[in-house]
């Protein structure tokens, strides 16, 4: 499996060429391939393995707040497109079709899921009779599709994986609660478990989701400047409760149309991880997410080689038993220095270095990805030190990306204020907006960032729009964007 | 997402139609839902928990045997599938093509995965250059399609979801051994964990999977005395390596073709828990898969209420602890009785009972949803009594669908014999088989019933064709199948 790293040699550094740093690096670490399908990756087993666990992770997350998993069609029949006008208008150019099935022809065509408001809306009319039957809080994850002109491999691909939350409630204020809780597990999530600082807001009209009345997201900063919206978190009003009859007769034996939400995150979080991150040495793992926590590597002559390993391996057992995810590489046919520089480029977070010397003076050394440093630790209190210094790390890689976003991130008076800010430096600008969308597709077609969100916490808020002049109804967060 | 349920008032009884006792105890017991899309079902969330649980144990199977997971596209180009001869004609009749995409007709159709050996088997030819990248370990979890002319929920739906396992190899032996492995992998998960009694197998040619060299089975018995076939692992030689050109340099530095096997399970396995061990009162899940183990109803008079669930919900606690499925049922305003037969009808295995007299003798009752006993235990001893009953009702599932399938299952020496049986009973027959395709398809044409496979450990061998009375060449078992 190592054929598509062949043609890596060196990683360019992210100063030279951002793109090609961020393609070298995931071919590199081995985490994916082009599909001989337009726009369509691998994900190969070590880029999987973080997905899975963002998966496991996520997955538990929603079963405590009371979701749970089902599964729908792949297919979804045109005629469920047209029920709801906006959401038609936003997915119908990107749809695939099956138009021929089993050696005939359809008599409707199938699009493939772009995501299954529609279907789950349809079904969901069946399910909801009462209030009883609410809220009905349910999660899918799933492959969809949705045909891209331009991809980009984990941040936009035409085939992704995803998770979507797809829940129904009685009134405006449960379905509004449930949107709002949904934001907040993602932002957790992201800070907490990915070490990504994100900005939390809400969209504008013209970035919400196609067929929501809200749209709420998480706004992450990329090593170039650049943003990834991370998680989206939808309240839908009862626009897909009407198009799809989704009715419920209330405690007042009154029929009501239910209020829906819809939430989701995809595989494009991994393109995220490496790109807040990376830098030139590779990848770089928060500890959470990182198949591998800890990479043990035995050192010194051939003749201690054997004394050296079976140290190891006891070591290796106690964090094994402990919870960590660790791994040795023993193997002789590759030298110390190389293996160094191997997971540093693959981003495992802890390396441990153990030799002679340390054999004698009973220590070991861990050396952190992030920080570079070695710290020569007692074996006797070696799993502790290891869990403390995985702590450490995930505290250390989520404030360094917060002081980097901190550091491209200005607050603007004027459009052009945002100009000569993007010519120097990349990042984000904080400025007010009137809230018309000619001024908003203005600052678009100037300086090529869009609107990311309306922060529920602007760093400051400004009381002009930076294109108009007029009186600003928001502060928002503008940035060029994955 | 009770709607479905109101429809099915009675279960009919198994003796009286089979087919319709099995699609009114997934409806009642709330496990899917028919969907718009013609074949496809919706996987609801007591289904779809059957099927996680059946994921995440086979999942630490496939890693504890040294596989990764890896994600390859849903799409595959047609070109692809005209590679491997065999694939093609037994795949293409039922493949859904998309033709247009994102508002264009596409140059070359794509077909959505019914199998993904083709794309793999390109993948891997560019992973593979040297016998240092082998053996190649990968399983996907994925949905996968298949146009289906008749569709039965579970057991077979146009869109399913399944593992395939692919892996690739330096020879002949490695590969065959991988082949043994997997099935054994399935053989021992069908029977410890969904004790389900199988018969391990070959498959005739006529049976084997389009492209293999040889395929095995294992074969379950339902409760009309039909076949599922719940696992099957693939040897497939060459044929997809040549195909796709998967070639490494081996020991000697001689390039070589990679030797290849494929294996499978699919959510059809959800099916056949419910058709090996449900009976007239509704659903029975074998311990180990069910989502729910144990259900706690408080019983007895208001006044005492309040006292008892206190006492339920220590005892819950110490069950949760102790790392057992189990969920308290309080509600006021449904009976005990109610409950029972609820939970009988949903296929908990245990049930169990408190009630002021049990408070005052510090005693608690576990009812088996197998046998109907009721045990009384000790409150001090209740963990251990509740785990020691879940093993026993795993080994009593697992003992009363064996000797069922004893019962249905005889030798046979001619086509008569094994019509005649049929005509009186359901069931299998053992019968010996000279080889030839004629007598193999006239079995079929007279009796419905086809080889299953051709069992490793047969119960007698035969000596002579049941069709033409030459010299056996195999002991087959036949029957009917799903």
């Amino acid at each position: 499996m190592s054929n598509d790293k062949q043609f890596v040699k060196e990683i360019t550094p992210q100063g030279e060429d951002f793109s090609r740093w961020y393609i070298d690096v995931i071919k590199k670490a081995d985490l994916m391939s082009y599909s001989p399908v337009r726009g369509c990756i691998v994900f190969k087993p070590d880029g999987y393995e973080i997905w899975e666990n963002i998966q496991r992770e996520l997955d538990s997350r929603f079963k405590e707040t009371g979701h749970r998993n089902a599964y729908f069609p792949l297919f979804i029949p045109e005629s469920f497109f047209q029920k709801e006008k906006e959401h038609v208008e936003g997915f119908n150019p990107e749809l695939p079709w099956v138009t021929e099935a089993g050696g005939e022809k359809l008599e409707e065509r199938l699009a493939i899921r772009p995501t299954s408001e529609t279907m789950i809306g349809h079904m969901y009319s069946e399910w909801i009779n009462s209030y009883r039957d609410l809220p009905l809080l349910i999660n899918q994850w799933a492959n969809v599709v949705r045909w891209e002109k331009r991809t980009q491999p984990f941040l936009r691909t035409s085939e992704f994986l995803w998770q979507e939350g797809h829940t129904a409630h009685e009134d405006e204020q449960d379905a509004r609660r449930e949107t709002m809780q949904m934001l907040e597990v993602y932002r957790d999530f992201a800070e907490n478990f990915l070490a990504i600082p994100v900005i939390v807001g809400q969209k504008t009209p013209s970035e919400k989701f196609a067929g929501a009345v809200d749209t709420y997201s998480i706004e992450a900063m990329m090593k170039d400047g650049k943003a990834v919206q991370a998680g989206t978190s939808h309240y839908l009003g009862t626009n897909f409760a009407v198009a799809f009859d989704i009715k419920f007769l209330d405690r007042e034996n009154q029929h009501q149309f239910a209020h829906t939400t819809s939430w989701g995150v995809s595989t494009r979080l991994i393109g995220a991880l490496i790109m807040v991150h990376g830098d030139d040495r590779g990848l770089a793992l928060p500890p959470k997410v990182a198949p591998t926590q800890v990479v043990m590597i035995p050192i010194g002559p051939p003749k201690t080689r054997e004394q050296v390993i079976s140290r190891v391996d006891e070591l290796y057992a106690q964090l094994k038993q402990a919870g960590v995810r660790v791994k040795v590489d023993d193997r002789a046919d590759q030298s110390p220095g190389w293996k160094f520089n191997e997971y540093e480029m693959r981003g495992v977070p802890i390396r441990v270095e153990l030799g002679p010397r340390d054999m004698e003076n009973g220590q070991v050394v861990l050396v952190s990805r992030v920080t570079g440093e070695k710290k020569v630790v007692a074996q006797a209190n070696f799993v502790e030190e290891v869990q403390n210094l995985l702590a450490e790390i995930h505290q250390q890689m989520y404030d360094k990306a917060k002081t980097f976003r901190d550091e491209h991130f200005v607050a603007v008076d004027t459009l052009d204020e945002f100009k000569t800010f993007l010519e120097g430096k990349r990042g984000f600008a904080l400025a007010g907006w009137c809230g018309s969308n000619a001024c908003e597709s203005q600052v678009k077609e100037e300086t090529g960032a869009t609107s990311r969100n309306i922060p529920f916490q602007p760093e400051v808020t400004k009381s002009t729009c930076l294109v108009c002049g007029d009186a600003a109804k928001h502060t928002v967060v503008f940035g060029r964007s994955y």
